[in-house]
């Protein structure tokens, strides 16, 4: 039916937009993470007087680390909102077969919190009772507020984060693989970040619909009170 | 009427559900990098023979930046996300005012999407029309699928990271504060961490609705991978 075809075709459209959203999404994360982390530890550690080795050291361990802990941590977070859905699917399918009455009522209680009659509802309701598979996407949208997870998501996303934290945290790092003295690579590991902070900032707003000058301030302030902290902390410990 | 206070109720018991969901959320969140990320970085740097005094150096400042990062940036993703709805709230308002008839459009689609036929669907479209308010609720819900986002969550949700992530890096770091010879300290660490990430992963997938067992073994192993391969990035760099 017309109906259907436009439906999908919607649908197909929906699903390509909500995939470069996430994409997006994920790549702000990853980045936002990598820019900010790796150069505080950064200058916390070149504040303590450790040289440019060490910082390397400590800077490419916490990149490798920190790349894995998100990528795979959001690839089983991911995997287990998949098989949260799917267990809800099954539910609301058995649900619907063993208990259609309660099933229905739920269906009019979610229309009657729009100020929606009885009278007006029941045919919705009838319609949907006559279509099991339409009445269970109905309830796992609208009862349950569940989207049906792709399955490909959960290791584009875990890739995605991980290599844009890599990506986002060699920037602050390079500078002290080129200078061996930690004093003045802190100074141009400064400057490159704080670039980078900027322009990344910018173009978070920009993809978010945020006003994009402002997000460049945000971002490159959370930069500068983490890597104050961690400067300060550093200071602290070393006494 | 009894349905509209009915409704509310439902509201309010949804809300305190969501709340406290978010919470035990971002205490996962928090918890799992921060008892990965600085166990990781303190094993390579110690494989690296990095001392026990560079080693929490380098832990504290971590866990510093980390916080700030986690936190701040979580705070201003939850603002940027509220800001998100309202700018999308004034322009739902907007079209329901000004297009009417496009906007019950956009009903009558997605009702149809599940099989309902226009004869059905009518008196809910009219409904929703005499009702401003609840058809604006409809369509941020329904076509937008938004939540209206509790103010107070962005600051609760970033201190509750923050902290997570703060408590749950100085368990495998505090074996480096007590003992002076990292070589010594590690073992200690690794047992530490290793406890904590299998009590942790348990209750995570406790929460969760996932297998309490293999979230303990999975949430393990994160940590293992993580801190192999923080150890191999300092040695690769060690020389």
């Amino acid at each position: 039916m017309a109906g259907e075809s436009n439906a999908s075709l919607l649908n197909d459209h929906k699903e390509k937009h909500f995939t470069a959203g996430e994409i997006v999404r994920d790549i702000i994360i990853g980045v936002s993470d990598g820019l900010t982390v790796p150069f505080a530890l950064a200058a916390g550690l070149s504040g303590a007087n450790a040289t440019s080795a060490v910082i390397v050291t400590a800077g490419v361990a916490e990149i490798a680390a920190g790349a894995i802990s998100m990528g795979l941590g959001g690839y089983l977070a991911a995997k287990s909102e998949a098989d949260h859905y799917m267990r809800e699917l099954k539910r609301e399918q058995d649900e619907i077969i063993a208990v259609p009455d309660t099933e229905a009522a739920e269906v009019a209680e979610i229309l009657s919190e729009y100020g929606i009659q009885p009278h007006e509802y029941s045919p919705v309701v009838n319609a949907l009772r006559k279509n099991p598979q339409a009445w269970l996407d109905f309830m796992m949208k609208f009862e349950l507020g569940l989207e049906k997870p792709d399955p490909k998501r959960a290791m584009q996303s875990a890739m995605t984060i991980a290599i844009a934290y890599i990506v986002g945290g060699i920037v602050p790092l390079f500078p002290y693989m080129l200078i061996s003295n930690a004093d003045r690579a802190v100074i141009a590991s400064v400057i490159v970040t704080l670039i980078a902070l900027l322009i990344f900032g910018y173009g978070k707003g920009h993809f978010t619909g945020s006003k994009p000058f402002w997000s460049a301030l945000q971002t490159t302030f959370i930069g500068a009170i983490a890597s104050a902290a961690a400067f300060a902390m550093a200071k602290l410990v070393q006494g």
